[in-house]
């Protein structure tokens, strides 16, 4: 554990694995909008939304996906990490309501450089909306964090 | 292009390009952290900010891409797109008062399956934030769109 | 009245009171979890809110408590007041879209000091879900404010 | 630790410390203005707060002490705590910028009723801005939380 109660690199093993979930509401879509600047109107126009295959509103996929972000940053490995890269498969839609649990697990350890790569999956239930995979710097025992 | 005045498979060419740009104000990053749960200290806490090698606040990363979102959704291919995957590379940090601008360029086009890679990038200024790439699925002469 | 056309501690007796009311909305939920911090599950995962006692997602005790603030700042002393103290018991949880009704009421008033304490209660329909207290100083004829 | 990684009241004792820190940047005072309804000029006027004996703007102090809420949410007893009362006093002011670094500390420990005072302080650098306490009821092991 680093200052920040985060994991420095010497914690973390493959197979180590933490969830974060938040409900997509609404109100986050009409945020998400407003900071992204993406208005696609199968986000914010329930009418058109309704004559689309997906039969109503759905989330950004971005926005889904930035729970993920949240995972890492809260839980594994947690404060004090960086994000180097994220890739996204948008597989199924997230509607208003749905809550979404992002789990990351850990599936390679490069300790050398301080990284770790995980797979990060959202879903829904047990549907799969997004999968992907993640690379973080982590901290180590040997170069310490400041205090929060 | 189409009914909702985004382009069809149709309209797109290996080249075309088309930029989004947002500036991310301290608001984005409250609102942000409110979405995602994304509660990192490098984003919310300036104090310890300034202790890292980044000497300040930063934004979500996510955030960030969330730009290129924008740019895909608004402009190329437009309304009418449905995203199936994102690549990204966080390559330097995104600071309170940035202005981003995604720039995406078609790289690839995929007319049988109606889709298209396209390269994305965020800049501020000239220095590339993010790199990456995107896959996504458009409209098609031969499928109408219904109106919005 | 002050030139905020707040109350003077002149103008206030034992039993004067006001109310403010407010619905607490999902959009206020998510915002108050971007300003606080605060991602408590109850709050933000409605899949794990519903498996609670609660049976579903609540309000932050702290949102429905702020609007006391808005109560005193807007109402009763009014505009001028400076805030002192508060003290609240959590008695029943407040859900997205319940209507909170803050009534705050002089109990005391301290003219030498320009001091007043005020009972304050916040209701959702008549059940008391936020009990309590609040000190507060007022302008005062002998010392005026400033005009906005 | 409970299913949510919250502390059980067995794994509390006095003297336990956790702290969650946050700056106060503009936007949190324009959010906090919109969900609390709290629009004291003091807050939200720049002019009229140069002429106050503040000098400038303020945060709402029921603003500052939400990080409270962060700190007994995320930290200490952390997730699956339900709050049951604060008490605040209100000290100093917080200013736009200013982060805010909530301290909270087990005083006393009510095994049979599940329930924990803590000591609550909010500081801003070494000067204290807030002080209070609260009471909280935990989890338990003999009553297992269901899982995120």
């Amino acid at each position: 554990m680093n200052a920040l109660q985060g994991h420095d690199i010497e914690d973390l093993s493959v197979g180590m694995s933490a969830t974060f979930s938040k409900t997509i509401t609404e109100a986050d879509i009409v945020l998400f909008a407003g900071v992204s600047g993406d208005n696609n109107a199968v986000h914010i126009n329930a009418e058109f939304a309704a004559t689309t295959p997906f039969k109503g509103r759905i989330a950004h996929g971005m926005l889904s996906a930035s729970v993920i972000s949240a995972a890492i940053a809260n839980k594994l490995p947690g404060p004090g990490t960086v994000y180097l890269s994220q890739s996204l498969q948008f597989r199924a839609p997230v509607r208003p309501g749905d809550t979404v649990r992002a789990v990351v697990t850990v599936t390679e350890v490069l300790h050398g450089k301080r990284r770790a790569r995980l797979s990060t999956q959202c879903r829904v239930g047990e549907l799969l909306v997004i999968d992907g995979e993640a690379l973080v710097m982590t901290t180590a025992r040997a170069t310490p964090t400041p205090a929060p």
